[in-house]
């Protein structure tokens, strides 16, 4: 299945889409999706309704795929080549930083450059959506812990991130930097998420082009080792890094800027298109 | 006022100190104290309660004293005499890392150190709780979007944080490793945050003593700092820093093992008291 959350900023509804591509509400079936519904067995009241008989919606904007995200834990460098060109080493053990939720936009909302900022990025990334409580979880059991998978672009200030003092956090966390979505496909559709295409364009030219198959850290290794640090809960995050192409990778580097359009996608996953605005 | 939530742990109720420090239960008046209920002005519908109508709680478990609380933003480095005793210079900007909400604990629930774990230490924090959306906020307004404050103790594991691969998060954000509370306390009864003295004790021994007079950049400056960066939502928690005396500044260094109390204090926002136990 593929979820959707559609309407107002703050205000989504939850749906779904039909064999033709379709909204379909589930309004009056599930308040949202999210950690708590998806935990409650929320895929299988959906799998179990006539879909011919939900409303179909259209020309709403779609809102972040999953909601009430409690947290987004993202890998850094975890794309050998990726490594590379940030000049950096591949690293011996899964590089883990966070975004803050209130980073997170809808996958084809503007996206806004902070005032000030010159080095704004792009990276294209597989998202994983915890499905259930996980805690010192073993890697071949990892997956059972999923619920789905998405797109997430992990906008980045290249100047707060790294340039600054400290830690990445300051240059992942800007307000729009996280879209999320456009669906969060549910794992019976991906069965293999180290073998995913990826790609991304600014203005139509392509940048970001690799497949999940080059990943250093799997998604089973990167659930079993989150976990050993803290409790993974339904519905938080897990992005995992972004293959070579980045704008701090070119050579000059390229930053967005206002009135640029990006683009990007993963297999099987969908499309996420955004527009940059200056604050 | 000093504002509480008592009860289960995920089921806490909202409550309220009277003058002889019972807690007084505020169900039926509020849903919670979280940002949601901040933002819509619970502070003034208690404030105009009769506090002797609404019943005494004896005995309860204090959970955080907010609930639902959206991000947890650190200051590190924040107290010149601790940077020197971590061996790292005084920032020339805040040095901004994360806590994982689900890190979020109350006062004195127990501590649980992660298998595996050999260097946990403590941190006293003075946390300011934000009382409205902030965002390019100006020094001089910046306590306008102050909710009120409270105690963090910024466990961390030292290995974790420091000795693996990147950011500080890793180290930071174990379940447990975020007690908050004992009490919300409203901004009116902290005239000025800048001169608070704050303690804290391992076992009996006094291992941190200092005041928030010697921070780096005090409480106005980092909410309009952080507000550059991101948006800071009703219910969002500033953890400013700690000052010297951790376990790891001390020589040879000290960390916690299973049975250990720790018992830490502000300047009237109350008293944590944590056992120490092996996960």
């Amino acid at each position: 299945m593929k979820l959707v959350r559609f309407g107002e900023k703050g205000n989504e509804k939850p749906g779904v889409l039909d064999n033709q591509g379709n909204i379909r509400s589930l309004e009056g079936h599930l308040d949202d999706i999210d950690g708590c519904s998806i935990a409650a067995g929320a895929f299988d009241r959906i799998a179990g309704l006539d879909m011919d008989s939900l409303p179909v919606i259209e020309g709403a904007r779609l809102g972040p795929c999953v909601g009430n995200i409690g947290k987004i834990l993202c890998i850094g460098l975890n794309y050998s080549d990726h490594a590379a060109e940030a000049g950096m080493e591949v690293p011996r053990e899964p590089v883990l930083f966070t975004k803050a939720t209130s980073a997170i936009n809808g996958p084809n909302d503007d996206v806004l450059l902070p005032r000030g900022s010159v080095k704004t990025d792009w990276e294209c990334e597989l998202a994983v959506v915890i499905g259930k409580h996980a805690k010192y979880v073993r890697e071949e059991e990892a997956l059972d812990y999923v619920a789905g998978y998405c797109i997430l672009n992990d906008v980045s200030e290249r100047a707060y991130q790294i340039e600054s003092t400290g830690q990445w956090v300051k240059g992942k966390s800007c307000d729009t930097f996280a879209p999320i979505g456009p669906w969060l496909v549910t794992k019976d559709e991906i069965p293999d998420p180290q073998n995913l295409s990826m790609w991304l364009e600014v203005n139509g030219k392509r940048y970001q082009e690799g497949t999940t198959e080059t990943m250093v850290f799997g998604v089973r290794h990167l659930i079993s080792y989150l976990s050993r640090f803290m409790s993974l809960q339904p519905g938080d995050v897990i992005s995992t890094g972004t293959p070579p192409g980045v704008g701090m990778g070119q050579n000059p580097p390229v930053y967005l800027k206002a009135g640029d359009e990006m683009v990007l996608g993963i297999q099987g996953l969908g499309v996420q298109r955004q527009k940059v605005i200056a604050e």
